[in-house]
């Protein structure tokens, strides 16, 4: 067991790892009307298509110049096919492959699966997540300059995954104590005689250097709570809300605009029209610096989820997306034994 | 009876009445610690401070030429002092004094009472709120373009006042049909067979060309509901959340931010330390025209209150600021016998 | 001759004036190539079309509720067809016509001569510009809460008018004088021994109560200087700046963005494809309170043009659109006799 | 010689270098008048006072967990102390020493020399450069949630420096090929026959992974052209102009705001009272994919320092702070062979 303060061995910059993990980069979510999900995403949202085929959809942000940062996938229903990271070579894909086989993980490499992905290897990890890793994607135009195309939330990048995880503590110490993630925020419950810091209920972890990659919330799971793409500043995320309520889709919206309390960032929750959710989010903050330290937040703090005291919609903290197994089914999903919402304090 | 379609007669470029009001102006509040009140609205919201003296407080708008347009005013209880009407000459102020005197209402003529006003028409009105009407007052210096001192939510002047009334038709009678106010939006009741409207539940009235003077809404009354604040832009009602958050005071965020369907304008519901409601409001759209008609709305369109579809928490619909009446106490309420309320569909 | 400070008689909260006009509400410009045309400003500027034939096209801002605020005719070589004003009534468009024909003035009645506008006054006015006044016009669908279809440099309406005149105190002595425009602020040369003020070089003019319907520009004339949309806020400004950045087109931005000293609004000047100067305004303040003194600015103030100190280029002060006279040629141009530029400070 | 496209060897998912470089972090300016410098950075800009002495100040953005982004000491003239880059460990400091040791530039330990820095290594580089690099400094408090405290420019951190150097060419072989920079953009003079790229002109590198941490400019040098600091977002930048405007200070903006072609960025040059010339810099993109290939541009690209074809003024191409050696005075300059200016193409 680590804790997020414990020190880390490190390595070129950053903690040492088994393979080197840039960044999260891509996602494919299962969707049961492809037509429905492409209007969101890319007529709402405004994201560019890439690649489209009958079964798939592969679109980016503006900023992006891989292939694709979401692959939409038709299937029988809504479900999350696999998370993806980008590592920094293609040797770091042999030894993810390796790492996760001597943990006894199912581990698959996938060539030319997915459009403009050449080879990527496919695990199901030790959390039951299905996670793709790969080190190189088919280019597209870069629309970052492109303003005159620039539509809906503007989003330019996906940012990253938020994690549904029953045993926050068993997540944290194969993110941060095994992968290398380092450690920017948490949520601990309050210290108590001779235990020097509570039970981690919420961990948000990065390779790139913001505030996280990876997110890790005490839920049934495993599942994806939400994926989250960075937008080009805080107007667009207000002007998105006014798009959504002028076509009379604010149905979408679940939770905010607001700021952040833990990450500082500026957000949006909607959620997909099979439900899945999906953050806007932008404006939180440089965490590379070797010296930085974890932010802790107490569950009862009003202000750790929304800075401005807003309450948390109920749904929010249960509702998630399940992941697809090996078998192509979802996986079962474990309860947790606390979470957060068990001692949050309500928004005065 | 009235009802907003109805044709006005006009003069002027406005519809004819019997004394010429240009627009809201100013609100006397009753606060119970002055210095408590000082601090958050010249320390937090920003607002300039003209003139204080012992048991009261003059603040004006960055825009603002004039004296003030808040005046805190230290009392026992939280109550409104008044409210006040610009009109557009002394003689104005006459015709207003004739007015209400041979409508029985108490009439007072006020010199020098309040700092910076050298004269103005006090009354109980019909509907029991104590108005005030002036035409003159002390100039200020305008600090619009002293941008290096903006501060807080960046309040550029007032906007308006929206007033709980037990009778909103009764009450629209009086502005719409006596006063010469123009009507932008209303909510009513769902058409029948006979009945071409409903009974009215609020109403948008305006002298000045945006969308409001002043706004009825059904409630027990005559209590204030909110005044509002007309801010440089929807930026600064972000930032000003942003602001309350981070100086730990964001519980007095009551609703918001947000668009509201009613009128466009952006909005930010703040509660103040005596509990009166301020409302930070921008970016609502021109009135001006002769030929505008009133927008219709149905209480239960889930977009009229917040154009993204938010729930607007209960007691935003019933708490409000008791007025005082001619003997310096609150006047008594009576309870309406509908409102939107509860007619209204929740968000979904 | 009358200056900026002289008293107007008022009537019913405005100076009095032989007819009512409420505000600057529509323009025709003659074009060369229609299509070309319509790519700029519906194209890029994201103007809404309301009608299109083969020889015009008819566009509005997204607040508008009339059928157009700018039609584009196509002819021969780019001038002003006329610029037009909304009247309070139809009266008023009977009591302009008397007015202009008393003052010798070439009048006409133009009946159902542009698209959504049943009746029309045209004249050609003593400043030798062909001006139109209407009272009514066809509805269109307003856009103001469409945000989901808004564009480019989100324009809500039109503003004002800006126009060189050879002689800004005989074109005063009209709007002010004459018409019952009022004066928000001014430039003029500085007081000398027994001259309380200098020459006047330029003056903003309003019905409508913000800082201007029209502006006086000492120049070659008559000529119109430009128009000026209304947009939603700074950041649309900023966002079309990028957005012309993108499509490689910014070579029609001339001056800006950058935020006026008089009238404090937030500027960019384009040229259009056929040389028409169009403004992009918004956020400047409220002048409706009958107590509002003309602001006087010194053709010294390195400020008065650009808040910022920004350099105005020179062709900026010099070139200008050509107005049709009543033979459809363009007006022969009178030379100022002394303006601004003469005296002005460089930024430094 | 290397070239921008020139395959770097790699390690640690960064090119491999003899020390670790984490990011550009602090800058020390000599100032002539330090309450005029004081009120400059603190009062206008708003950076966060750390510390101060009679003859030293020490600020930070709102951001910046360190003691400070920005010491300024008194001197006789103004120059630059030196530029410093935070390293990965104290071990990197060892190992900088040894390298620039190796390559006969003088180094010095400095100890407690600057307050907040226990500890640095003070190099003059082959370029001619002050450079200091650090592994530790004193922890200050994070204002980036204090909301309620930020003012003026809403700095961040600090981003960049822009160095002026005579030879290009030389300074990217130095940091691209021996520090291990990657390149994000660069301008470079036409191919000819047989050469498939001009001269480098400019170029942009990081280590840090967004557009630069170190700006090359053809320029008669070692000088340092501008430090950058990171603002909250662009409503910063065009709010600091105002509040300029306001203060009667607009003479310290020398160049934009804009867009710039080349990284994106959104711009304000300002120069400070000691002619210092300084940055604000946002939203420029995320370049931290291994696979990331540096972007061209030709010297005849209009929009290459102006993504809206501003014109840059002569001065900002010309003008510089000059740096100390080791002997505490101005290091003598060499003149360039060769810049972009010299073949850019005017803005249309």
């Amino acid at each position: 067991m680590v804790r997020p303060g414990d020190r880390q061995t490190w390595a070129g910059g950053r903690p040492a790892a088994p393979f080197d993990i840039v960044r999260a980069a891509h996602c494919e979510l299962i969707v049961t009307d492809l037509a429905r999900s492409r209007e969101f995403y890319a007529g709402a949202l405004g994201l560019a298509v890439t690649e489209e085929t009958a079964r798939a959809l592969y679109l980016r942000g503006y900023e992006d110049r891989h292939h694709h940062c979401l692959a939409l996938r038709l299937g029988p229903r809504p479900a999350v096919g696999h998370v993806a990271f980008l590592v920094a070579s293609e040797d770091d894909l042999g030894r993810a492959a390796t790492y996760y086989r001597a943990r006894g993980c199912p581990v698959r490499i996938v060539e030319r699966e997915n459009a403009g992905q050449p080879r990527a290897v496919r695990v199901h990890d030790p959390l039951g997540f299905p996670l793709e890793f790969f080190a190189n994607m088919t280019m597209a135009e870069s629309l970052l300059q492109r303003y005159d195309l620039h539509r809906g939330a503007r989003i330019m990048r996906l940012d990253h995954f938020n994690l549904h995880v029953p045993d926050v503590q068993a997540a944290f110490d194969y993110y941060y104590g095994a992968l290398g993630f380092r450690c920017s925020e948490y949520i601990a419950g309050d210290p108590a005689p001779g235990v020097p810091d509570g039970p981690l209920y919420a961990a948000w972890l990065f390779r790139k250097p913001n505030v996280h990659d990876v997110a890790l919330t005490a839920g049934a799971g495993p599942r994806l709570h939400h994926l989250a793409f960075w937008t080009a500043d805080t107007d667009a995320i207000i002007g998105f809300c006014d798009q959504l309520g002028g076509a009379g889709r604010y149905a979408a919206i679940e939770r905010g605009p607001g700021r952040h309390g833990i990450g500082n960032a500026f957000y949006l929750y909607l959620r997909d029209p099979d439900g899945h959710r999906v953050e806007l989010y932008t404006s939180d903050y440089w965490t590379g610096d070797p010296d930085l330290q974890p932010r802790r937040w107490s569950a009862g703090n009003a202000q750790r989820r929304s800075f401005w005291g807003h309450e948390v919609p109920e749904r929010w903290y249960r509702e998630s997306s399940e992941v697809l197994g090996p078998d192509g089914l979802p996986v079962p999903l474990s309860e947790p034994a606390a979470n957060e919402r068990a001692v949050e304090v309500l928004p005065q």
